[in-house]
């Protein structure tokens, strides 16, 4: 079902199959009480909206690659506030098995948004009128995130 | 300074580097309030003490991977009841970078506990009087998971 990424053996030039644990990945839910939250259009396959967010690369940790990601795809300086939870469904990328680590977080200017590497567009959406389809798992994890927010506010009558 | 695992290439059958990012691994804190947290002594280098955890494979969630482990290195059957925190310094385990993340659990039988998969020896520590030093960054995760402990607890005057 999931494609397994392969390398380039450097003895012989040919395919290596290269995946034997799922990979690590961040993404992060920007959220502004009076925009909502960021999401970014994908340029590349699979396409649609999606939270900012990539790979876990070497040399870092998971926080260090979730502020970079954020950087890199909305050109927000970010600061991580939470952990939204870790989503793991061996299915939820369709192109091989990812497990990410989903970070709360704020940006300092949320006026320098901008549509960075990999994404065609970027722009705060509320979490009420999000777009649908999302991409991958991220109707499930902004559905988690709105719940928590939702157990925390006070109605105004 | 990590190392770097290596995978055979399947065409000329020698090693082709294979790590591009880290490895995702869970660790498991399995607390009673009676008996306190288990350890098991590992049976593979680095020696000494440390919470029971490993790889996330292929085909697995996070949670499964911890309850798979738990259930190999301890012999208990867990029920997972929150989310430690996720660890990922780069230096964290000195063969190759890992990123972990780390459930606390109740096991449904302590008397079950035995050492088994990678284990010498299992036993429950209490908080207070854990080995030192323990494998990896195991110290510091007790640390944080004492410390929540210790933001509940209510003083017996």
């Amino acid at each position: 079902m999931a494609l397994e990424p392969h390398t380039i053996c450097p003895h012989c030039g040919r395919d290596a199959p290269r995946q034997r644990n799922p990979f690590p990945t961040v993404d992060v839910v920007v959220y502004d009480p009076a925009r909502g939250v960021v999401l970014v259009e994908r340029a590349n396959p699979p396409h649609g909206w999606a939270l900012p967010g990539g790979f876990v690369d070497l040399g870092e940790s998971v926080p260090a690659a979730a502020v970079r990601e954020a950087r890199e795809e909305t050109g927000l300086d970010v600061v991580l506030t939470g952990l939204v939870g870790v989503y793991s469904d061996p299915g939820r990328d369709p192109r091989f098995q990812t497990m990410s680590v989903v970070y709360a977080a704020q940006a300092r200017d949320p006026l320098a948004l901008r549509a960075g590497d990999d994404a065609a567009r970027a722009r705060f959406w509320p979490l009420d009128g999000l777009p649908a389809p999302l991409a991958f798992d991220h109707a499930r994890i902004l559905d988690d995130f709105a719940a928590a927010l939702a157990r925390f506010a006070v109605k105004s009558s």
